[in-house]
């Protein structure tokens, strides 16, 4: 058994109840009536059981069955057909994105649950997800008679979908794909003809009909992103009486991948036999051949892109729990301190409590930030004030290539970390730390590659609405500097690097501005991704802090000897750990912005000959 | 078919012949009447011939079929044993390390010859290379009778050999293993019980005995590593009339391993029916209990170190080719400049080519690093001057623990790159990028976890021979600043650099010396990694300057139109990319050890459930 569920959820329980004004939400129409704060420590206990008994237990299946390719279809463990239809029926599933259903959960604490849920078992929960983000598009986009033909079946799971994208010569210039729809005498219908891959869950054995939203260019509109529309292209047509029939669209192979075994990765042939039909969702292209596709899609994308956040956070959190778990069971030389005493566990030497605390401190500011994404998205949804919606809305653009990117790029890091604190039990496959550092990679690239979320930080976001969306994020920073400058002696030191830290930033800020303006705007570019790490690093750095502040006056409060106390030391701990290791990086970042290389721009491809 | 050689040799012939001082090597006694320069670059050829048609293709069965264990043996790739026999018959194997035969090849040129090898099948090279390191050992320490029993089939390949070290309880903690050694009638030879694991190559069914390195505490010696002796253990005895009887040593199971599946990493059980002899390597413990095991397993361990970082940067290096090979075929966006223009290769884009460029800076200069190590290596070896000698050995104390962590910490991050460059498909395992990543995590663990390297660093190297041979170590970067500063205007910004980077390292020192004397000496430990990794960026930096100074030169020599501008070229915008954004990391690393943050130290183990 390689695959063990270490998951503590009481830093989630923090969020909830310590931390994040969730009292604005509970008190929206949707919510008051349903939930109240007392009641997430339950729910969180109870997906934390279920995640364990019932969804961990499938992981393993992944790994030593996995997705297999036969007869023309996607096969997935049996194991995962059992447990995709419990949370289906037991409500952690697709129903909980039917925004005109009651009582379904808040997303600032179904985003914390789904974290729970996916570290039991990461190539299963897109099974879930992948149905609830088409679902989400048709309520907001569909017809009527859209609606009424495919969301019951998307909602309790009897249906999946996807969100069909990807094709083999367009991935992350998805402008040029090469999918068409051509007209027929059905204005809303159209012929589908095109591949895509990558589709994940784009195939499966254990739901009557996968409803694909396909990503196509009608015959004759604009060409790039523009002229692209989304077409319910359902695996099985949806006759007007409800029966199926087959609807051209075939998955052709599914891929042999790093990680993420159990997780079908698929490729599509959509009309091979041209008689593939999709409904085109929203308004044929307009006069300019413009379609609607491409925004229809982002509300999908930039949901899958805190997914893929929160996968991150929730595999690299889990192999560290598991790396803890094995270095209090494994003995191994003796302290520095007391070199001729007897040997010690691993967990208590400095070098492996640097990679725990490495890994603690950065998956608790991961959570924090992607926490504040799953709060502002109920803003955003069920704020009865639409000027507090649209705040919000500008925070999630803000926050959202931080949320992929980040999390993402740091798990390859601290599962290397986890699998290293194991010594050579770390690289074999018996223990759980090489799986994780397999699965993470992905997550680095799909929803947009890490690169193109930081040309999306640094080209879009911060200067949507004129700059003043991002230095409102910067205020953030900038005001709790104020705030506690000089009034909290724990953290005196601290505070001082994060100022030091924005104000490094700005400078970042001002060089970019300052290359793009003197004709190197490719000096962005090559910068980019390092840029969005220290923006993170800025950004968590504030939240872990903020967070730490909390810490100290409940450690005050309770004293050491409380059962909590040392919960509470370890958020302080973390924000120590990072404030002194992680943000220290932006003035880095900083320093290399400012020397403005420009070695890649003058580069020839040819020298990489050699 | 996901693995693909595309090895480049170029930087190695020009290592070779227009960096380092090969003369003086040519000119020793052992290699001048058989080698000459002229020889090396038709060496080269051949050799990365044979590495691409002899090799390479093997490499598919090591992932594919892969070290199996079979009826209490390991069973390897049968075209693994074909192409053992080609490398031990035709002058490439272990007859290289016979210090006493003609005509051997020197190893600044045979340590680049591997690299060439490895980069086309990592697992199957130690199966040559084990048995090389106990030849040399048993070459070495060996008495007479040893040598005549063992030496003629270990240096022909008939058998091979390892080094037996690890146990189930004491990996990096060597010194606590629990292998007993019983003395017998016959002084020399012991009754040997113990568990070995980790062993590569420590079983295998291509060659008729498998001669291993055994360490073991005899009887009654001292605790510690100070008590433990090496004993030639084969797996059959050898009679002294050249016939062999099992000895009592058998394979107990291989592992399952996250990359380099073609190699077995065996599990030995030594001495289970009591019958299992060893034959001691040298003295017998003194009166104090204390034998010469460890002293005699790091003349073979510090050659594995160099080995794990030159596997490290043949395998990153590859992949970073296989990467630029994709990315010149692979359509997809168009240029930053001319986004209207028509979609280009990725290999145009400005981050993709940031990817390459970091990958090609960093991978030559861990070649460089480790091309040192090879040259200091002859001239410890083969030169007539005593000192000389000694001087060479210092250097290699010096550097020997950068040229095992450096690489090796560097391939994850780099190998990472070149997957990312793919997009979706490096995550496929029908591209190569997947299976580098997962071959190079071993090597930031075996031979000593790159924790052990940095401490060895700091705890060891930074002192030996009272400082002073660091010291040298670091005048050699000081005095390339003084000979060159104002001297080399392509490069003054970046001899700024170094000069920057110099400063910074010695406020590292001063930083640790201060706090391991005012009482928190855990410190060092918690920096160590930090500063290994700056210590190797700070003369890597030297290095690269070196060889782009020559390549300035060529280039004004040859000019641009002639076929080789493009190989210089890549030189100075190696050493450009590495000062302008690896060096900077070490003033970095200074900032951060400057801080001297203390939570690792203070965090209790409990903080590490949440």
């Amino acid at each position: 058994m390689s695959y063990i569920y270490s998951y503590n959820t009481r830093d989630i329980k923090f969020i909830l109840n310590e931390w994040l004004p969730v009292e604005e939400i509970l008190g929206f129409d949707k919510f008051k009536d349903y939930y109240s704060k007392e009641d997430f420590n339950t729910i969180i206990d109870q997906v934390r059981k279920i995640a364990a008994e019932v969804i961990a237990p499938t992981a393993e299946d992944g790994e030593t069955i996995g997705a297999r390719y036969v007869d023309g279809r996607a096969v997935i463990p049996p194991s995962f057909h059992e447990v995709y239809r419990y949370m289906q029926d037991n409500g952690w599933g697709t129903s909980n994105v039917d925004h005109e259903a009651e009582g379904i959960l808040p997303t600032v604490l179904n985003g914390l649950l789904i974290e729970i849920e996916s570290a039991a078992n990461p190539a299963f929960m897109p099974y879930v997800g992948s149905g609830s983000g088409a679902a989400a598009v048709i309520q907001k986009y569909g017809s009527a008679a859209q609606k009424e033909r495919y969301l019951p079946k998307l909602f309790d799971g009897t249906w999946s979908g996807t969100m069909a994208i990807t094709e083999p010569s367009a991935g992350s210039d998805v402008g040029d794909l090469l999918s068409k729809a051509y007209p027929t005498d059905d204005p809303e219908i159209f012929n589908i003809k095109g591949n895509k891959i990558f589709i994940t869950a784009g195939d499966r054995d254990d739901v009557g009909n996968v409803v694909h939203l396909y990503l196509a260019r009608v015959e004759g509109a604009a060409s790039g992103t523009k002229g692209l529309s989304l077409f319910i292209t359902p695996k099985y047509w949806v006759n007007e009486d409800g029966s199926l029939t087959p609807n051209d669209l075939e998955c052709s192979g599914i891929e042999h991948k790093l990680g993420l075994k159990g997780s079908a990765t698929c490729a599509l042939a959509a009309g091979d036999n041209n008689n593939c039909r999709g409904w085109i969702l929203g308004d044929l292209p307009d006069e300019n051949g413009r379609g609607q596709g491409m925004a229809q899609m982002f509300n999908m994308m930039n949901e899958a892109r805190l997914d893929t956040g929160r996968l991150s956070t929730a595999v690299t959190a889990n192999a560290y729990w598991n790396a803890v778990a094995y270095g209090r069971e494994r003995v191994q030389g003796r302290l520095l301190t007391n070199p001729k005493g007897d040997r010690v566990t691993i967990d208590k030497h400095e070098d492996v409590k640097r990679m725990y605390l490495q890994n603690k401190a950065t998956t608790e500011a991961c959570r924090a930030l992607l926490s504040k994404g799953y709060y502002y998205e109920d803003i955003r949804e069920w704020a009865p004030d639409q000027e507090r919606r649209e705040w919000a809305q500008r925070k999630i653009d803000m926050i959202t290539p931080l949320c992929k990117a980040y999390p993402s790029d740091e798990a390859w890091i601290l599962t290397a970390e986890s699998l290293q604190s194991y010594g050579g039990y770390g690289y074999c496959e018996d223990y759980p730390a090489a799986n994780a550092t397999r699965d993470v990679k992905i997550w680095s690239i799909w929803e947009g590659t890490n690169f193109i979320q930081s040309m999306d930080l640094l080209g879009r976001k911060w200067r949507q609405n004129k700059g003043q969306d991002f230095a409102a994020l910067l205020k953030e920073v900038q005001d709790f500097i104020a705030e506690n400058k000089g009034q909290l002696e724990a953290f005196e030191k601290e505070i001082g690097f994060l100022e030091k830290a924005l104000a490094a930033y700005y400078e970042i800020q001002g060089a970019i501005f300052q290359y793009a303006t003197s004709g190197k705007p490719q000096l962005m570019t090559i910068y980019a991704r390092r840029i969005l790490t220290a923006t993170a690093q800025l950004y968590c750095g504030y939240l872990l802090l903020d967070q730490a502040k909390i810490a100290l006056k409940r450690m005050a409060e309770l004293g050491e000897d409380h059962y909590d106390y040392n919960f509470y030391l370890g958020k302080v701990m973390s924000a120590r750990w990072y404030l002194n290791n992680a943000v220290p990086n932006v003035w880095h970042v900083a320093d290399l912005v400012k020397i403005g290389d420009t070695s890649v721009i003058e580069a020839p491809e040819a020298i990489f000959d050699y």
